[in-house]
């Protein structure tokens, strides 16, 4: 059996993560290919060997370089900050790897467009983090509006929202850094676009309207010096997707009370479909005729969900999408299933949220490929 | 006591309504006024009079105009089609009597406008049946919001979806007109819309996307013949609030499972809450500090709740909900309490569902007092 | 058409709940009979006259034989204290009238016992306030029971429990005498079994555990005075049921955050029923094949909800089923329909909860008609 | 650092089950000592090569008391069929080997008898596998408990159901057998009067009702040939506790709908717990003075919680359970921590789960202690 040499950059809870998904996949599934965790690279060396014994890769970089030049390295995983996710996937994809970037695929469009580029002309396999849409109930939702079960999908509500900055004295960090792909848009909502689009369809044309509720927030936790804040706290648009249906997106970060809240309604003319993200295991479906919802409970019948249990109702964490998207991968790197998100689609859902933001700043209506 | 004669247009299921809830405030409420069942008017003579003595009403009218005439009628109850509600209430309005109207206050924006002008000349009290907002769950989110318990409102979302046209062999009626007042927005998302300005306030600027669905229609239950159909099926839209809120609400009468789906969450810096119809005994809600929702189940320190039941967890039903719209509306005819929508505040609302017409129409954000 | 005089005993809230109900029932349902709001009558003559006259009663008496014997009166409905109920009623019954009495039938269970015999010896309709089965939702548990949707039902899971009393400082009431009927069985127990005898049967063996968590409560609102309590805080039973089916009750007036759930599981070899009052308009149900359960929400196919909403997810509400427990009293008396509560069906719930408080005494099973 | 050497027997789904969270603990937790895959058996030697490669143990053996006599392993973990963990376990203590059996700890109360002693006499660490104490949300609602936040306890209800023998013609299994610790109560309600006994204390005398209602089941799948039933297919039964609390527990694997339907509330004098297994991490809990129940939601400020992520909401799934009792398990074997299921705790709940057969055949309360 090939091997496959995998090679992670980042010792943060991304990639803390990775590991254990690498390692678990390779448990659960009987994989075409051979993982082997070749190496592992943070810009500290003693922290990259450490991390590298307990997570059981095989070396350690300082340099990150260095790993995407190591010949046992086949596939490059990227889960550092946001803004060096472009340097880093450029380097690897002139090395002709195959790359796995955590989201958002970079901090500017002109990076991510890049990318996609630099990706198809390399003519690996790429993947970027849409880990939500390995859940299988979000496959079975596919699924099942695939088959026609909802009719002609007319509706999607979506929303993504979170309260981690509703304290107002929550302090500026990264996440409030237009450059760092900050706001509510761009670091949840781009969760709810990949979604809409998975489940639904191409987006062609977007309305929206942005707000910022704190305009400055202490500079550090505690400080009494305050910054100003130039990102959205909170976004709401309207949606046209190709195939008619039209919808709504909201996203905020300050709506307390939501810890993982990305739920979403879709509404077709024979079935209308529920789900939120805090309930993960669950979808809500009313499917015409039943003239009631039922509620949905996974189980070993979505193959995602028997690799890891044989018995409903045991329930998938966060941790388990992510084994389940790399599974994907590496399926996908061994020439088998095409699912996942890619380059290209991760920079389509850029532009979406670029799209959106224009739209908003506009205040008018944009067609998502005159951006 | 002051004796206060109620004159009752129509014996549908909103004239029984209204029927049983002047009836039960008497029973129910301590009431300032003496209410008297006086009159009841329908077009079929005989119903009039059958349902007269059903009811417990005095006199009954073929002609409506006679019921406005009579000396003991001092409310005129306009229960009718909606086509009908301008004429009756400006002769009403003209015979210098109080008017309580069923929504919509009418079946255009002129209508509307011209029947709130004539209210404030005639100075009466008027009163539109937008019912939910007597609600005792929905008057404690009020006061909630009033006291500042979710600090400053930065969001409302809102939806009003039902299903019972979801089937497109659902035939036509007059809901699907135009010149009726038909169509998704109209039928259903007007009472969202007076909910929203109820609890968050004016709205001063929106943006909007509607859609037929369901181009044509059986022409009448059964029919092979198909009727073209120009009303919205669905409708999304951004809203402003002046207080600096944002917001979207969309309203279907398609989404299957669905069916009184009236929803909406507030969003304010310092908590979050969430509502929807089909547990109109319920509210979620999340305040700072307790960093998660509470479900509060209507009670009897709700003086609404208590007029019914001395005991939390009994529950309300929709008809209840009407007892309290009148007896809001006695207390206003007495002199006091001014809670109530009155024809000024209905035709703000049906000027904003044109607003979201328009800026439909013309894929633009519209701002409200342009209309 | 005939004419049926009421006459209605106790000016309380159940007295105003009654009084409302046999209003609404003429104005909702086209009854076989004329329905007369001939006499009430309270100890407080003064009283009495004012809520005849707020309620719209022809005659007002201060001695309630008066009012049994009134020629006009047909019917005597009995809402005073429990103690009172068995004199009342069985002077009604002496002078041949039809009885409706609120729950519990007595305060013992000789009382209850000569009750039943007597209302069989005089052969007239009687009726006790067992109110919650006259919820649609139940009506239609009942239809899917019997038409065996759920199979063979195999077991009955209920509890009803709220928490009035749960303060410690909560004062001694006539809810806490024995003699009384007081207790968290006799008073929230006893509406569970009945429940349970209406949905799957009778029940033959019982065994059972009560418990006096406060031992004495302030003899008065914020007395410092102390008086001890015999009667029983919470209740759990195990039931045998005639058909086979085996179960558990629980019951208790201490358990924090329920207001008015009275609530079970039927589970049967085909399918599961479950119901929470607290939101009566709701009835969960998992039949075989589906694999999940659906929400059910309350609607028009229903004759019970229709009878006040033609549009389903509308709600009713606690004071509506009073009406259609008047309602269905009205139809018995017209000779027609018999599903309703009668004092021997009464005296089976009393007999029932006496073999409970038997077994929980003796700690042992205890056959019901040993009782 | 001390090494640590596992040996696993059985590869089965809890054989990987153990497997994964073995190195899970690994890269999640900084633990006290080197974990060390030393071993794994299966009486399919190949099966047990091939498993220990994809696993990751160091050796296979096609022989179990080899892995036991491996001075490479600490600590022999069981997963093999519940027969055979009283051989294996004796023979582990016996070898003076630390044990982690799967629950049931044995197929007899003399087995478990026997091995609860072996294992004092030994002075080595034990485990039972009673995963689902592990889960966050119930260290919480144990410490809850423990500061008296609900007061003193009154009442614990519980029930674990399930639906996986529902269908009549589910064959024959050794689930069905008595002498394999077959039927509900054994199979499914043993996880439920741990959690009791673990949340609220000692029991001390107990009630009970089981049935058989499939009372044949076909001999294999498919066969037509049918095999007679002798265990239960539902319990239920009336708990008294040490500290005076009272309850009942129910079990079924007959209850459709019901996957993983392990739930309980919890009742004290000052508030409500209630969780339900089927969303493993939420926890209602109604406090006094906050008079209606909130919803809490599994987050960082758990520290089992915090070992998987960050952020509050993203959930944790039945598999990471596992990691957290192994993880226990190693801190016990450490010399630190002392939460989790020992042989002694592990036989009182076959104790106890036999005294309820007890008090179901005889029908009769029975004291724990004089089984």
């Amino acid at each position: 059996m090939r091997a496959l040499g995998i090679g992670l950059i980042g010792t943060g809870f991304m990639g803390r993560a990775h590991a254990l998904a690498f390692n678990n996949a390779r448990t659960v599934f009987e994989l075409p290919v051979n993982v082997q965790l070749a190496a592992l690279a943070d810009a500290d060396t003693e922290r990259a060997q450490r991390c590298a014994s307990a997570w059981g890769f095989a070396q350690a970089h300082g340099d990150w370089q260095q790993l995407i030049d190591d010949p046992q390295v086949d596939l490059v995983a990227i889960t550092t900050p946001n803004h060096l996710h472009y340097p880093m996937a450029m380097a690897a994809l002139a090395a002709g790897k195959a790359v796995y970037c955590e989201k958002p695929l970079a901090v500017s469009l002109e990076q991510a467009d890049a990318m996609r580029r630099a990706a198809r002309a390399a003519g690996v396999v790429t993947r970027v983090g849409y880990n939500y849409q390995h859940n299988p109930m979000i496959v079975l939702a596919r699924q099942m509006i695939e088959a026609g079960e909802l009719g002609q999908i007319i509706s999607f509500q979506g929303e993504f929202s979170e309260d981690f900055m509703a304290d107002p004295t929550s302090p500026w960090s990264w996440r409030c850094e237009v450059g760092h792909a900050g706001g509510a848009l761009a670091d949840l909502g781009s969760h709810l676009l990949a979604m809409a689009r998975y489940l639904v369809g191409d987006i062609t044309h977007v309305c929206a309207d942005s707000q910022t509720v704190h305009a400055q927030r202490p500079a550090s936790p505690g400080s009494s010096q305050m910054r100003p804040i130039e990102i959205d706290d909170q976004v709401h648009a309207l949606l046209r997707f190709t195939n008619g249906a039209r919808g709504t997106v909201s996203s905020s970060w300050l709506k307390r009370g939501y810890k993982n809240h990305l739920s979403f309604e879709i509404s077709g003319t024979r079935g209308t479909l529920a789900f939120d993200q805090e309930r993960l295991n669950e979808l809500r479906v009313c499917r015409a005729g039943a003239d009631s919802f039922q509620r949905l409970l996974a189980g070993p019948t979505l193959p995602g969900y028997a690799a890891f249990s044989p018995a409903a109702g045991h329930q998938l964490g966060y941790n388990e999408l992510k084994t389940l998207e790399v599974q994907e991968l590496i399926m996908a790197l061994a020439g088998q299933g095409a699912e996942g998100t890619d380059f290209e689609a991760a920079w389509a859902v850029e532009r979406l949220a670029t799209a959106i933001r224009m739209a908003a700043r506009e205040e008018r209506w944009v067609k998502v490929n005159e951006v």
